[in-house]
């Protein structure tokens, strides 16, 4: 018989990375690959990352994106036709040299990224106004060589969705940007129930080859940031390195500006770290693979019919739309049922045994409440869609509260250092690299994003005490 | 303005493969990638592999499987480990030499299929009997170094799926790939309108490792081959080498059986060879991107109040779940939009125009019906599930028909030879692995199946006369 130890997890206030990595572990969420890191999405994990997609995808098509597939494998000369892009990526590059029994003439690049093989599929395809704008997203795996990988966050290989569109002028590019941006936030926070800051990047940290870089910035439950997906404009900088250009409607030729976005699997380790406990993970609902998991109680001789109502419930609430399981193993106690979904971070748990049937009722035991409630069983069903929603705003509120509660204003040196120890810190900031690098290396802080709600305000930086950029504060913080 | 000629394509009865190669191209399908051998899929080429993965996927889940995803790149000694694997493989292998700017201490495979990988997690997953049995899939992408590219059919990379399975006897992992070649041919049949022949392959032809592969065979319209799917029975040879085994009840160490199979992106170039013609695509209604495609037609001054006519029936199509889409279309005529839609297969056109809308008709034409038929208005939308599934239909009666009509009995060499110069021979055979070799070396041709229908037969091998194996015919073709 299993054990409830086997469920157990080093305490998250204890050491918060032990946490993270165990419970990954156990609730099987993932596991790591033969080769460093790299990893494997176990069914749950996986389950989890198509639910993502789906709230996606509806909404990238819905915007009027199509997919397509374009091959992972580039040419290495066409990395190096844009030169911030190839500065970005080159360090983290995997080289194909052999293939097919023979080293080939040309290495090739397995994508880091797809700017540059699409940058050339786009000039085949753009050449009149006509065909734009063109918008265009693929799922795919991207290898990005990791020195510290990390289980979901930082691993060699991970599974993305990256759009990429070209327009006939600035203004929709930028439009383009804020479209994607929208999404994102939808997504993180009516899916996903982690409320997010949303700004711009200060140049240092804009994405290689990118002219601006909207970002949506996550708090972690141990202060840290968690960058949940990010939208850039490219202005003109990819469309003269593949000549991506377009004759306009008066017969002149024009550049094309194009944008790019990903949102990615590393999204799953955010929910893990924005919502677990010292009991496991707690999945919000609208992503949750199973919402609720009914766990049949009783003796040899009573099981039969528990199971059989058990059933009978689970069908009901899958008719109602509900992701439901019932947990008939028999090789383990309903202790151990518990803790393992707990761990697992089911949001409702429905315990079903003879004396809940005798008297028409379910006991309804919800992740993040204290004890259990007796429920007629009637209402069971019905009351699961409002219960689930309110489950859900109720991590989202707790999310915001959290990050905001963790979020300091800071007017000096120290008071930097010590917000950034804690949670984020929203500091002025004089805008040269210098300075940034500076509270890189001594705090391992970075700035994580100029948030678009901030009220304008100019005054000296907070670690240097230059004149302000930015017209607003930064924040700024350690991330994953 | 564009021309009519922009959409032509060479005939199919002139030259199959040019058709074929600018068909894929014109239709918009697919493109080819800088990487000679790589290939793009295009939205509308893409749309058609996401409602193949749709079905797909829907059938693999109510089997019982679950969806994971496995790392891309392989240690090479892994691959080693099973020794008829590594042979088949070992020319087609991409290799990474070269990741996060290093040469690496063992080189890295682009995995060409994944049970080594898979192979080394289940062993790590897998250690009594009630992990069994272990049901998994993967959507991917792989790599096979291919000397001679073709669109969609033979690319370096492609996208599959791949079901993995363990098992605890051999009965279990035998009716596994039953279940997976049931599935893969209600795809071909129900989706795809493919008629398939289901069967064994002959030892020469298994999947490198397999002890027993079962593959579905689709005649195109030049009369060869396209394998649709195959489900393999890997006996213990992967559990041996990759230590995948399990504690029975009894307590005593087994190895598991495992099982593996996939579907790929080459249905789609199956999809245009089995069904298409002189004017291009011929898609099933299951599949067709868009199921229908509405034209309005008018005059400057009549064409608001078509386009108004056209938009409403096509809200109307897409409430009753049809695929629809509106060509609006302005500086291209009608006539153009015709020739487009059918080249690129849409199974029903509606044309609408003024005098239509003033006799509350519409103009329907079916894809591979003759001339046009004006139906009521009214009627359009309650009667198109069932045109749609009429299509279906008769193209999957078609595939048929066309596959019995080119399958020859053969009982001589020069049968054989005439037989698998316009299709299938259906052939007693020696099974001897030098009489396939002479088959393949003088004609192309290959066993592509031991059909599970064929009555049993012995007699003289069609080929070089010695007593037949298998105890029925062999389905001989030459194949893509």
């Amino acid at each position: 018989m299993a054990k409830r130890s086997e469920l157990g997890v080093t305490p998250q206030s204890e050491d918060f990375s032990a946490w993270y990595n165990e419970l990954v572990l156990k609730a099987e969420l993932a596991d790591r690959g033969p080769v460093r890191g790299t990893m494997v999405l176990r069914p749950y994990g996986y389950r989890l990352w198509e639910l993502v997609q789906a709230e996606l995808d509806g909404r990238i098509k819905a915007t009027g994106h199509e997919n397509a597939y374009f091959p992972m494998l580039i040419p290495e000369s066409h990395l190096r036709r844009e030169a911030e892009h190839v500065e970005g990526f080159a360090p983290e590059l995997a080289v194909v040299t052999h293939a097919g029994g023979h080293d080939l003439e040309e290495p090739l690049v397995v994508r880091p990224t797809s700017e540059t093989v699409i940058g050339e599929l786009f000039a085949r395809w753009i050449s009149s106004y006509r065909d734009l704008p063109l918008l265009m997203n693929q799922w795919a795996n991207v290898v990005r060589w990791e020195l510290r990988p990390r289980l979901l966050l930082r691993t060699t290989e991970f599974l993305w969705q990256e759009g990429h569109t070209a327009h006939a002028s600035a203004e929709e590019a930028a439009a383009e940007v804020l479209t994607a941006t929208r999404f994102y936030e939808e997504v993180a926070r009516d899916c996903a129930a982690i409320s997010v800051i949303t700004g711009d990047k200060t140049p240092r940290e804009r994405f290689a080859g990118a002219d601006r870089t909207v970002t949506l910035e996550a708090m972690m439950r141990d202060g840290r940031a968690l960058q949940a997906g990010t939208s850039h404009d490219l202005g003109t900088n990819f469309a003269r390195a593949f000549d991506i250009d377009f004759t306009n409607a008066e017969g002149a030729v024009e550049l094309c500006h194009t944008t790019s976005w990903g949102m990615s699997s590393r999204l799953i380790g955010g929910i893990v770290m924005a919502h677990g406990d010292d009991s496991g993970l707690v999945l919000p609902p609208v992503l949750a693979p199973f919402q609720v998991v009914v766990v049949p109680i009783g003796r040899e001789g009573e099981l039969a019919g528990v199971l059989e109502a058990a059933r009978s419930l689970a069908l009901d609430l899958a008719a109602a739309g509900i992701r439901v399981k019932v947990d008939e193993r028999d090789h383990v106690s309903p202790g151990f049922k518990f803790n393992e979904w707990e761990l697992r971070g089911v949001p409702v748990r429905i315990e079903l045994g003879p004396r809940d049937l005798a008297a028409s009722k379910a006991t309804v035991a919800e992740r993040l409440a204290q004890g259990r409630e007796q429920v007629p069983l009637a209402d069971v069903v019905p009351d699961m869609p409002a219960r689930l929603d309110r489950i859900q705003q109720a991590l989202l509120e707790r999310s915001k509260r959290f990050r905001e509660e963790r979020t300091f204003s800071v007017e000096s040196w120290g008071g930097l250092v010590e917000a950034v120890s804690v949670g984020f810190a929203s500091a002025l900031h004089c805008g040269t690299e210098e300075c940034e690098r500076r509270i890189q290396d001594e705090t391992t802080a970075t700035p994580r994003c100029i948030p678009w709600d901030a009220p304008e305000e100019t005054g000296p930086c907070a670690a240097c005490g230059k004149p302000s950029a930015y017209g607003r504060r930064v924040i700024f913080a350690r991330a994953y």
